[in-house]
């Protein structure tokens, strides 16, 4: 099959999946989710078909990133379960008023219609963003990256058997087999078909869609997050955030890359930070992290000098910038210069610091006093995401089921005329 | 200054504006529209020297939309007093809730930053953007038609003058004077300078933006409106309604291009439909509609048969596609295959109908038994509008104030690590 024609099946299944009730969407996700466990030999299969391909190639990094077990599809399958018992996103009543001509005015959240994803390795995210468009009452088209594509192939069969066998049309869940440019560049192109694209993966897969796309696409990802220390900051809780930031996951983009400290904090901090971070690390058998210091830390600490890029750097790996800073304003005035605006956060018992911090850094994320890895779907209680939005339109942070819907406006007259 | 220069005032200005407090932004609101008063002389005479130098190049409709007077300008003023008065839409806490992690949680309504608009020549365009931007913390950036130029200087320049005598800074509101394809070009490609691109004017200039555009978009405008007649439908209401949603203005977006009627009460229907559209206008000296009919209508009453795409053109004239269908279902079908998704309506005394239309019809705007012509802002409630969204992404149908934002996640922890 043809993208174009796999393009026109998912059109063509839009309405009747935009009109299925609650009930029926609820049920069939849970019959999903059964059908995954009960393929989990398949899939695993797949899987290592997959593995086997790929690991003359990609990185060992991406390769656990691509890696499916017992326990992590039995997380996916906990994942679906939580989304298909959410409230329903759709039909939800946002506005209820009178105009002054007499109409009566209803304003109603509805489907999107038609949601392509490209995406790369992780095959879990072909289950969340299935789940949450289907939950949404969206179709969706799926393009994985090549290496997970017997994996996708895989599961996709068995959430389209679980859908066929409530009586819903199959094409709710479509998946693109043919992983060339051709067909990425089909899918940003595909006006008319697809309402919403959404890029999820490199910095490279997410540009090239925003640059090339023809279809409303939303920018996702890519996170230079800061934490800063305020001169107020309680030491404990800024070394536990900050280590927590840093090194729980390094590879994702809420992770952490840059530290600011107030500089009547720094030398009583940095030697502190330098002690958590590089020296128990090493001596408890973890990963130190590696510091890149501006001159005014590079005074107080060793570590390496900070270079022309550091700071603009999502380095997604045990790097840490380190920026002495004379005020909370000129952290904000850092942030704004340097930050993609995912997730910040402020380490202060300054209440007045916190405002200012929140109110004017215009990130989707603001923190007071916890670790940026909490920007998350799952953490925001949204079962899981399909994105983290770092742009401002539509949606902002991580995008759950109510980021998949639209409104209409339903207007009810008595023959009025203008 | 060249557009590049423009619009790195534009982002410095961002900041500013959008810490504005919402007594202060009234305040300059009321300013500006007095300003505007202020200037009449001077922007009447801009638009004079407009009108005299469009008048060899453009057509007498295009001319019309080009002038200003008294009257209009003093509309346009009672349009910025009227958005002043509406609530600030920045600051709303739109949740509020504790994570499971103990995390406070509360999202706020927050400015989208710099909005570029690329739009033709209608200058009271110029006012209602920079009001709706200015009331919801943005900056923007506005690029009328070059056969507005003048008059948009004058205005544009009234504007600023108010905004500065507040001590604001004025590139909250900034003008693009280079009126070629080149500064559309830039404006559509600015990332990181615009955060939202909203082109408002003819079909080739809204598919030249979605098409080219780098930065975020949003689809406005064309409007291939329906009105179906349903076999229940109350025949004066239905009369009412089509003439007023055809001929109360033609060339704008909301009216009504095609007419599907029921084939149970074509027989009754159409005839009247024919004399008040045609005969009546005529004889009362009004511009009679030209009908252009599908096969079954054309059995029934005289006009011009429908050619191959009278059903998928819009005419922004005193032109009516006409069609008969079979059912309330074939109604649906039609429009989902020929509608730009703007506004139809079905007119009808049978609930039941009602509930399907409304329930399946997927465009912005939906009625029962009224003109499709209210979706406007200024109907809505929303003082005007900056645009008519014909997209499901961020804002659909008219585009308030509301429209205009974003929001953000303010999180505030204890320490919280993941």
């Amino acid at each position: 099959m043809t993208t174009h024609e796999l393009l026109v099946k998912a059109r063509d299944a839009r309405r009747s999946v935009a009109a299925l009730s609650s009930e029926k969407k609820r049920g069939v996700l849970y019959d999903v989710a059964n059908a995954v466990l009960r393929h989990e030999n398949d899939i695993l299969n797949a899987n290592e078909t997959d593995i086997r391909n790929a690991s003359q190639t990609i990185a060992p990094v991406m390769i656990d990133r691509l890696k499916l077990d017992h326990a992590r599809l039995n997380a996916i399958c906990g994942d679906i379960i939580k989304v298909a018992d959410l409230d329903d996103p759709c039909g939800k009543v946002l506005e209820n008023r009178i105009l002054k001509s007499g109409i009566k005015l209803r304003r109603v959240s509805v489907p999107i219609g038609v949601i392509a994803m490209i995406y790369e390795s992780r095959p879990n995210v072909t289950c969340d963003a299935a789940t949450l468009c289907f939950k949404s009452g969206n179709v969706c088209v799926l393009r994985g990256g090549k290496e997970a594509i017997e994996t996708n192939k895989a599961i996709v069969s068995a959430i389209r058997n679980a859908i066929a066998d409530n009586g819903v049309d199959p094409n709710a869940v479509c998946l693109v087999e043919d992983i060339t440019r051709q067909s990425a560049t089909e899918l940003m192109e595909a006006a008319g078909y697809v309402d919403l694209l959404i890029p999820r993966g490199s910095a490279g897969l997410i540009n090239a869609c925003v640059e090339h796309a023809k279809v409303p696409c939303i920018q996702t990802g890519a996170g230079i997050c800061h934490v800063y220390i305020d001169k107020c900051a309680d030491i404990k809780k800024a070394l536990d955030i900050i280590e927590n930031a840093k090194t729980s996951r390094p590879s994702v983009c809420n992770a952490a890359e840059v530290c600011l400290v107030h500089k009547d904090i720094a030398d009583i901090f940095l030697p502190l930070l330098y002690d958590r971070l590089c020296v128990k690390r090493e001596e408890n058998g973890l990963v130190p992290v590696e510091l890149r210091l501006d001159e005014k830390a590079a005074a107080i600490i060793d570590g390496k000098v900070a270079g022309e890029n550091d700071f603009d750097t999502e380095f997604l790996n045990y790097i840490l910038a380190v920026k002495v800073v004379d005020s909370v304003e000129q952290a904000v005035e850092h942030i704004s210069n340097h930050s993609t605006f995912h997730s910040e956060c402020i380490v202060t018992e300054d209440e007045k610091a916190a405002a200012y911090f929140t109110a004017n850094v215009d990130s989707a994320a603001v923190y007071v006093n916890a670790s940026t890895r909490f920007t998350d779907g799952g953490e925001f209680g949204f079962g899981c995401e399909i994105g983290i939005s770092t742009q401002k339109m539509h949606a902002r942070g991580p995008m759950g089921l109510d980021a998949l819907t639209s409104y209409k406006y339903i207007l009810t007259g008595n023959g009025q005329t203008r």
